[in-house]
């Protein structure tokens, strides 16, 4: 349904119409987040609705779900993880949420496909944003389904089968020297000239409603809440979206007052959530000299921080760091092991998991590791090659 | 369930147990084909089952569903195609059905997934498969999975990509000079010495099973039988295997006697099938030279070419041969139109419907196109760099 308000994350007496495009609150430059006014959406009502996170319609930003802008993403597959949890000692249950199984093979899909939609509804005619890889090709394959133009700019070093992929849906994309935030301040340029419409991350409100979805699915083929997720950090967003989607699932009466763990990881190599959540800090500095071969985790900077921060500790979850060769043997578990088609980011999750079992942390189950994209987007290497 | 027999699909007569492992039928060579008991499977009962293509299971050689060797395939969407059915001037529902959206990126996760769960349970101690791509990286995935060794023959000029994720799960993976039927041979040769069971296209019952669940999908989603069907075609185990559905479907009560066209698309460069078709002929002869960009099309021999004639035939189908440059515009209109991840096999079918509306052919709606797997495996070139 459309949304009621949409309410300032800092302060929530700053309430803005959700009739008009909206960016950051104007009071304080923080990100909005969407209201919805008291709906019921049943789990039986599910049963015959397409295998789409569009399913969950009436907690999505649209009047009509013929609205949607959508190539069937989410309803992606929870796959059970026995041999991993064997190897790493753990008798609980564990899954993947294999998330390279969506559109443009990676869960940025379900964050454009709601912008977009909301894009196009309030007349947007270009879009742009700033990519750590794999949200542009999603921009890009959204933008072309809803007919709007799409530039997109990425740091130089973005391998090229990303900028391609960006290319073959028709979107320009700009070559940028620096990393995420300095494309970030390029792509704000460019909207600021052209009137193009930035749906960096947080920077506009519905890419978080598209990410939610992924909570609803965990409680909707669960049947309960996981007991924990761990989750590979980049921009957030996964974060902020799947704790807001709780609080909705209970407003709802899908689930009572318990909450997951969550489990932010990110690369010792691009650490800044860890190291704010470690410090006690309420936001975080940027990461100089960012650099990990988990492309999407590359992000000095997050605006969402504080709301990651936040969401971190009311869970009772942490942050964990990890070193760029555990990514690659927990990559190669969850492939050679389990045939999940893991990426480096996917890898982050197992490596973490590890580090956390090996430190004696109390993870309830079921736990849940996100892998939140396909390994053929950055040209996979085997190990022993 | 269990099957109650494999049955030759020359000779009737000629049946044999699923309580062992078989290959070919020992009196002709011909492809055995999987029968069950009288079944039971009703749409309502699908509801609250995952999203994957064993919510089949009673379709589905197994005992219990609890044995499948499964990373969630299948339950793929159905993308509406408005823009492409307008720039093609067809007035009735037009779909893809992206099978980009699987384990491992393409359809071939599928047959696979069906096969390995097969061969685990027959005592299969380790796998080998020839493969123009796709089919060795889902092989890989589900060997991993099932924890049984896999070997794949590949030709040598198979796509990087390719060869590096079928290595990632751990696969053994060999470059043979010349084509998918070279592998063939090779892979055949690998299996008489060792003992590792070959499930080469047809020449193993299971994989056509994988590949017969499009059918239900397609019928549990529409509400209907589609009225026509594009595909891409190489060795021919979807075609094979949504026929073989069709009849399944009837016989459960879901469909009537109403059935699609099918319509099979090969590359000009690669048209064993066109060419035997047109000519009135019950099987086809090798495609010599073969060569397409479309690298799961590049099959120059297909062992099921008798049935994939039948099929088409039986269909009111027909076959059609697309230009190398009609595939990379279909290919880009799917992507820049539509927002699809249409790979070289999807362009091929939107090519070919293109062709089909301009010679003025009947084609009844809705018509679905199969992308059978992502752009990315080979990957993707923008068509203006």
């Amino acid at each position: 349904v459309l949304p009621s308000d949409l309410v300032c994350s800092r302060d929530p007496e700053h309430r803005f119409s959700p009739a008009q495009l909206h960016t950051l609150c104007p009071h304080d430059a923080a990100p909005l987040l969407v209201r919805y006014p008291p709906a019921s959406l049943r789990r039986d009502a599910l049963a015959s609705r397409p295998w789409s996170m569009w399913r969950y319609h009436e907690m999505l930003p649209v009047e009509n779900v013929t609205e949607a802008i959508t190539l069937g993403e989410g309803a992606t597959p929870l796959i059970p993880l026995p041999r991993l949890a064997a190897k790493l000692r753990f008798d609980g249950a564990l899954y993947a949420k294999d998330e390279a199984q969506n559109p443009t093979a990676s869960f940025k899909s379900r964050g454009m496909s709601v912008a977009v939609t909301a894009a196009r509804r309030l007349g947007v005619r270009a879009l742009v944003a700033p990519s750590a890889g794999n949200a542009g090709g999603a921009l890009a394959a959204y933008g072309a389904r809803a007919g709007i133009p799409v530039r997109v700019f990425v740091p130089r070093d973005t391998p090229p089968t990303l900028v391609e992929e960006m290319r073959t849906f028709g979107a320009g994309v700009e070559l940028v020297d620096g990393l995420i935030d300095d494309a970030g301040r390029s792509a704000a340029a460019y909207a600021a000239e052209t009137g193009a419409f930035n749906v960096a991350t947080l920077r506009e409100p519905y890419r978080v409603e598209g990410k939610k979805t992924m909570a609803y699915e965990l409680v909707e083929r669960l049947g309960e809440v996981p007991g924990t997720i761990v989750y590979g950090t980049g921009g957030g967003t996964g974060v902020i979206g799947m704790w807001k989607a709780f609080a909705e699932l209970e407003a709802l009466g899908w689930i009572g007052s318990q909450r997951p763990k969550l489990v932010s990881v990110q690369s010792e190599g691009c650490a800044p959530i860890v190291r704010a959540f470690e410090s006690g800090a309420q936001t975080a500095t940027r990461f100089e000299n960012a650099s990990t071969a988990a492309w999407g985790m590359r992000v000095p900077t997050a605006l969402g921080d504080r709301l990651i921060l936040a969401a971190l500790r009311a869970s009772g979850g942490t942050a964990v760091a990890v070193s760029e060769a555990s990514i690659r043997d927990g990559m190669h578990a969850l492939r050679a092991l389990e045939g999940a088609d893991a990426s480096e980011e996917g890898g982050a999750t197992a490596a973490a998991l590890q580090h956390l079992i090996a430190q004696g942390a109390a993870l309830p189950p079921p736990i849940v590791l996100f892998n939140t994209g396909s390994a053929l987007k950055y040209a996979p290497r085997a190990q022993d090659s």
